[in-house]
């Protein structure tokens, strides 16, 4: 296939941080790779956020993606855990903008309905439409899994901006 | 004065960040440096988490502290405002940890008590403080003089430790 653009999705977490990365041609996506990284348990809130920043500036000189995909996070139920997921993504933008990678980001129903159709689709209803689209990725985690979601429905909205 | 440490004081804000670098042997302080980073209105969260990256990134390489002082952040009233200040203290933690400095990071009155030895000062008694330890310190805003306040604070907590 060739290559149009390589696209890097991310689902980030202070505990584990999935990322996939995507090429895509017109109607054809590629799966290249995907993983979690895990900042080790007995670390402190900077050496995770370091842990995560260097891992994938690592990815991101190992793969070259052209752009990049990211969720938008909202204040939840639990603020707490919505300010510890934000420093998460924010250790994760910085690391892939430091290598001069556009940072795209779209809300969480935004990212469902690109893959689904639906912005309140379910978790396996996204996960099923990964499996057709990618069957040769095979995610080990949910965060992983997310990841690639994230990743293929960036593929899908340039799509759609260049279709319209 | 023979430097025993160099110490980074941050007060991170996604539109206005703080920093300020003094140096400390014994009971003596030394003002080096300070400023603010403003990332410019116009810019998206990205590209604003990384102008605060980069800049603190050029001031670590310029200046080598040894250590880096700044607060910790709770949920406040506005869990919106908590998690943009998070993201934005995020991406200065990660410039100074990837510089190799260790990031020590403090309660805002555990701040206050090192400075003025109370935990629930006011502003105006902090600032006294300040401006009476480092008085050729000249703070042109409020996020200087905190990250001025920021590392002082860190320079009487290593003082303290090596006291017991």
């Amino acid at each position: 296939m060739k290559v149009a653009k390589r696209v890097l999705g991310i689902d980030p977490g202070l505990l584990h941080t999935g990322w996939a990365v995507v090429d895509t041609c017109g109607q054809s996506r590629k799966y290249v790779a995907s993983g979690v990284i895990l900042p080790k348990a007995k670390l402190d809130m900077s050496e995770r956020l370091i842990t995560i920043f260097r891992e994938l500036d690592e990815i991101c000189k190992t793969f070259e993606p052209d752009e990049c995909s990211i969720e938008i996070i909202f204040v939840n139920k639990n603020p707490k855990t919505t300010l510890i997921l934000g420093q998460a993504r924010a250790a994760a933008i910085v690391a892939v903008a430091n290598n001069n990678i556009s940072v795209f980001e779209y809300e969480p129903n935004v990212i469902k309905k690109a893959l689904t159709g639906a912005g309140h689709a379910d978790k396996s209803a996204v996960d099923k439409m990964v499996k057709m689209l990618l069957p040769v990725a095979q995610p080990k985690s949910a965060d992983e899994a997310d990841a690639i979601a994230i990743a293929l429905a960036h593929t899908n909205m340039v799509k759609n901006l260049i279709a319209k």
